[in-house]
């Protein structure tokens, strides 16, 4: 990861990367004490977790959700995983033996929840009876299934492992069709609500690269693979797009995202829809919604119904209209 | 540039241009009312011209400053130009040919500045002698220049042929920074100021590919090539990003920059820095500025004392740093 003979910045002994957005290389002891701080500084400047808070963590098995997770326990918080069960094929099959064994090897608590088991639908079947990308089905069940888990188990805050490549490419594609509500809701911390819990991503300040580099020296075995469901998706072409930018540019992405939380967030203050404004409680689960149904129940009662269908044949077909 | 047998959509004869951003074929008199409308329509929205205004049209001898002059002709002004001559080699020679040609086949008149007859530099040599890219020792040349012969030659309006592209790059360049400041002030007209004449921007409705292809059908002979001491900077990477997004999802540059300014820019408003509130003149050319030596006279200073740099050896130099 970084040239033969390159020194350490902080230290001077060999370095084991190169993070051009930081000018500078740093020996493995380094870039986790960097990957701390950083963190460290996200939860601070955002005032994301106290201590003693009960917080559960949404665990994927891939790199940012297990990086979190061991990252919060190495700055003094305890926490516990949720894993949602998506039916994705083999991927989900991979993803939860590296959250399983993730949590069993350090002794942590690992809530599990399969979509199947608990609610009669899968990823793949929930996208082919709505007809709509995988991505929107699998949004829409992973913030229920979370929202429920934090409120019911009696969190405080649920912690999300979005990195800074997340985030700037969600801030792309808003700011693409400047879209001010939706820019003005982006923030690393969602305040609780009426239903809702408090929501935190306290790898902000880390970048994909980072998050990775923290799994290989710490010896955290992670699904390396993206989702298969996701090839195509506007998200991937944003991050592409950024990182053009950042190889020309080094710190270009970084910059992008930080300087929007440091010098427009402020302006936009006020220009969110106000989400708990007119809000109901769906007839079905309770949760709060706007109409009587809310999206998740209606995505159940939709996706549950249809015959199942294999991940193969999603991916299939959607490579097929491309 | 379009498919064989595709239709126009207006009038269903053979097209010779396909639009993607208008999910549409056009024939050769069907894209010329496409871009007098959205001029026209560019004029009136934000209040650019008024009839019997004196026009001075800043003239490049490329496809956009001679497309924008003979467009406003056709809808009906009339306006003279104003052709610098930059001293850049080869491309200089050519594209005076074509602002020459251009004006004197018409009969209007084309006023001509050349930077070493009148002030004893080129950009060449300013850009040796400034150490800076040549673009920053351009721009403040022909803006002074720009504003002084609108001012002493009483026109009321300044017009650029900057188009859409050139105004989604140079967003996307703030954006990426999140300057708020240049963002505020990111608006196609600029109204006079003390000293300073106001400046429209009337193609901020057209791309690039479509004021080319106005030239095309109108048998306006343009300079094609790119200024040679402008590869690499920022402003072409900018567009070749914002060029791969347009590729994937034909619309979103244009949507980028127009919804910029229905849904942004009237959140910006006030916070531009106020450029004539604590403004002097300059103690040589009594242009204003905030220093007693305006930026233009103080690099009229540097450059004519430079010994002269021929643009090969410029471009040469700055090829081998890449």
């Amino acid at each position: 990861m970084t040239a033969v003979g390159s020194k350490c910045r902080t230290c001077r002994q060999p370095a084991i990367i190169d993070l051009p957005r930081h000018n500078a290389h740093f020996c493995a002891e380094h870039l986790l004490e960097l990957c701390r701080r950083q963190v460290a500084r996200a939860i601070e400047q955002f005032d994301m977790l106290d201590r003693g808070d009960r917080i559960l963590v949404a665990v994927s098995g891939g790199k940012d959700s297990l990086a979190v997770w061991d990252l919060l326990a190495e700055l003094g918080y305890t926490a516990d995983g949720l894993y949602v069960g998506l039916g994705i094929g083999d991927y989900s099959d991979v993803s939860a033996t590296h959250a399983r064994a993730f949590a069993a090897e350090r002794g942590w608590t690992l809530i599990e929840v399969d979509l199947r088991d608990r609610y009669g639908y899968d990823i793949p079947t929930a996208a082919a009876a709505t007809r709509k990308v995988p991505c929107s089905s699998c949004g829409t069940s992973k913030r229920h299934i979370f929202d429920e888990a934090a409120m019911n188990g009696g969190y405080d805050v649920l912690v999300t492992g979005h990195n800074l490549d997340d985030e700037a490419a969600v801030l792309f594609g808003n700011t693409l069709r400047w879209d001010v509500e939706y820019l003005a809701r982006q923030w690393p911390v969602l305040s609780a609500r009426l239903g809702f819990p408090k929501k935190v991503k306290p790898l902000v300040r880390l970048t994909e690269r980072e998050t990775a580099a923290w799994c290989i020296v710490r010896g955290i075995d992670y699904l390396v693979d993206e989702c298969p469901m996701a090839a195509g998706n506007k998200h991937l072409a944003y991050k592409a797009a950024l990182n053009a930018i950042e190889e020309a540019s080094p710190g270009s992405k970084a910059n992008f995202y930080l300087n929007f939380i440091d010098n427009m967030a402020p302006v936009l203050v006020g220009r969110a829809i106000a989400e708990g404004s007119s809000i109901g409680v769906c007839s079905n689960c309770g949760a709060p919604t706007t109409g009587s149904l809310c999206a998740f129940c209606h995505l159940v009662e939709t996706a549950a119904a249809h015959e199942r269908v294999r991940v193969e044949m999603v991916v299939t077909k959607r490579r097929s209209r491309r």
